[in-house]
């Protein structure tokens, strides 16, 4: 008979007791596992073309566009309508990426590398606010932004962050939540953490001055600098606690646009998915909920490692962008505290005295209590090309817990 | 008869309204009013060397070294006790310095202007953390840091600052808010903000890698990097409050580590002032209450402005430097309702649903709730020479308001 307790324990201590460093940056072909040349990584569950919600077209478009693989969008679709474009999910290739996630094989990659277990984890540059990839967009403006990013601030930032001995982002979080972060949605003070222990090595690399004002602003004004960096962060942290015989913890949860999936750490490389829901949050001026696109995006590898929506009650702030009341914020972690299998050892919240965040979501509570986990999320446009309408609240489907438990219970013959 | 209540509305409606930018870093001698070569500003209110306390001595020793007027400790004190050094309170020129407060005529000073109402106020450098002159340090390390602070990033700094339309303090403040500070001993959002701000500014006209790596390194680590240009923003709100005729608001708090000095909108210039308070908090490890200096620095100008011991609430993370727990934060800000004539409009804090910091110390509601403002303070070795033993709480003495509102019925003949 297995013990699920002492599985479940053993699971979330390994999430707990990874720690992830920021070591390295380059090019996806050159350090992503199985990346290839025609291969266009995305967020969430597996999910083919005819499928794609709009902003994962558009991802991909723009993808195709940035590669040079294509020259306009009518050429990017029938190029994958030829067949001559793979897809895979990030996750797949021990990697994260926000919205829509489309990483390609020239774009960087942060490289994280776990210290107490020694995996990896990747996650592309963050894009900032506007037109972006990651919500759909795919312009010249787009494009020309991910070109400067890769060329201009990709070599500077390589060897800034090449240059010392790494930062350690699991303490930087620790950090950040007591600065009013969740880790998710709001990540203003990791973002500025970030710009700062990245600026002085900057400088010292940066040959010249204007380019390095560029670079340092264009972090500095970005409150999203550091969630990519986060996010492969959690996967190092979640992958950790994957893979232990008899565990009930979810160690991913993604979703495409399409669908949402989550996989189980005792439950192999299977993913239960079921059909994305709709966000609830607040609107962009002139946008309302008709205009959303379902929910995407492989960040939810936050709340699956014991932040956003699960460390809402560190961010009271975060009510003015997501919609709810800072009562809300607190109710938020408390409830979560009902479906998770423990409390972090290393993120803590001072407004519930220093208590950890809620970590490790178990499926079994989830399925018993009939409550899902709370998300924070950005809200994309339905449409290709267009972007963020706005930013709230999300749950996960109550069936794919379901499958997973009738899973487990079939697999361990209970 | 004077309408008090209009008074003070009107005080504290100039002291929000206030709106200080950061617009230059400058000697001493060249911008502050009546500087001269042998004065030494210091905190709190008069004091002669005769009842100076430790802390104080050692830093007046220090500055005068740093300005090459002594060669060394010997002889310092042989020019003050021969009358060659004047002393005067920086609160007399329109400065503020933390703890000693020590500021001598080639010191560089932030330049802070109230784009609302023109007044100007001043501060000096933050030196960081170890072995330093505010806190009455003068050994040879102190004063080679605060010549490199002046001879390296002075001139990069100022340049920095200058090249822009300014920084605006208050807002940042408003954010350092959200972002678990209180603004007077957590600043550490507030200093990442400031350092994320400066950042590029110092890329574009620094001329030496090493140089400009080791200046942006000294911003990033030092959590307090805010703290003076904060401190002289909340004198040019304070001051901007003063001198309306028939108000109660206190719009000076300060101490010199022997007297605590209370200045008051409706009563002109003069001080009222009593002895000091000993702080109570955490000591570092090797010493205890017996070590500490009584309550010393103008840093109270914080509470006077608003935020600091007001704002508690919004920094929980605070008490693990401070001691107490996260509600004995939330509670010290609704004590200080109590006592304050407003809420700020500016400044809110999430925890509270966003209301207003109590803002505005009524003399009136002191002494009828018996009542005195909470403070939040770094507390100094009593001797000369030695430096921060601690960080805590202190309170003025109850007197000081007693006799203001004393002189305050006399001069309105109450």
């Amino acid at each position: 008979m297995v013990d699920i307790a002492k599985a479940n324990s053993e699971a979330i201590e390994r999430m707990m007791e990874a720690r992830p460093f920021l070591r390295g940056l380059a090019p996806a072909r050159e350090v992503v596992p199985n990346m290839k040349d025609n291969l266009v990584m995305h967020a969430g569950p597996p999910i083919e073309w005819d499928r794609m919600s709009g902003p994962m077209r558009g991802a991909v478009i723009g993808g195709l566009l940035f590669e040079g693989l294509a020259k306009n969008e009518k050429d990017a679709v029938a190029m994958v309508e030829k067949g001559e474009i793979e897809f895979d999910p990030c996750h797949h290739h021990s990697s994260v990426g926000p919205m829509a996630g489309v990483t390609t094989a020239s774009m960087l990659v942060y490289e994280l590398e776990n210290e107490t277990h020694g995996n990896k984890a990747y996650s592309n540059l963050n894009e900032g606010y506007g037109k972006v990839l990651r919500y759909g967009a795919y312009s010249a403006e787009v494009i020309e932004k991910l070109k400067w990013m890769n060329d201009v601030m990709g070599p500077v930032l390589k060897a800034a962050i090449e240059d010392h001995d790494g930062i350690d982002i699991r303490a930087l979080l620790s950090e950040s939540l007591h600065m009013g972060d969740e880790g998710h949605n709001r990540n203003k003070a990791g973002s500025i953490l970030f710009t700062s222990k990245l600026a002085h090595r900057i400088a010292k690399v940066a040959e010249n001055n204007d380019q390095e004002a560029e670079i340092l602003k264009f972090l500095a004004d970005n409150a999203l600098s550091v969630l990519n960096p986060v996010m492969a962060a959690c996967k190092a942290m979640a992958d950790a606690g994957h893979g232990v015989e008899g565990s009930t913890i979810v160690t991913t949860m993604a979703r495409n646009g399409t669908d949402f999936g989550i996989r189980v750490s005792g439950l192999g490389e299977e993913w239960f998915t079921a059909p994305v829901e709709q966000p609830d949050g607040l609107y962009f001026p002139g946008y309302t909920s008709e205009d959303a696109s379902g929910d995407i995006g492989d960040s939810t590898i936050t709340e699956t490692a014991g932040i956003g929506g699960f460390a809402m009650a560190a961010a009271p702030a975060i009510v003015q962008f997501v919609s709810g009341t800072p009562q809300d914020a607190i109710n938020a972690t408390l409830e979560m505290y009902e479906i998770a299998a423990g409390e972090h050892s290393h993120f803590t919240i001072p407004q519930l005295d220093f208590r950890g965040t809620p970590t490790g979501i178990d499926i079994r509570k989830v399925v018993e209590l009939s409550l899902t986990p709370r998300i924070n999320t950005g809200i994309a446009h339905r449409d290709a090309g267009v972007g963020q309408v706005g930013a709230g609240l999300v749950r996960p489907p109550m069936k794919i817990f379901e499958n997973a438990v009738i899973a487990y219970a079939k697999k361990y013959q209970l």
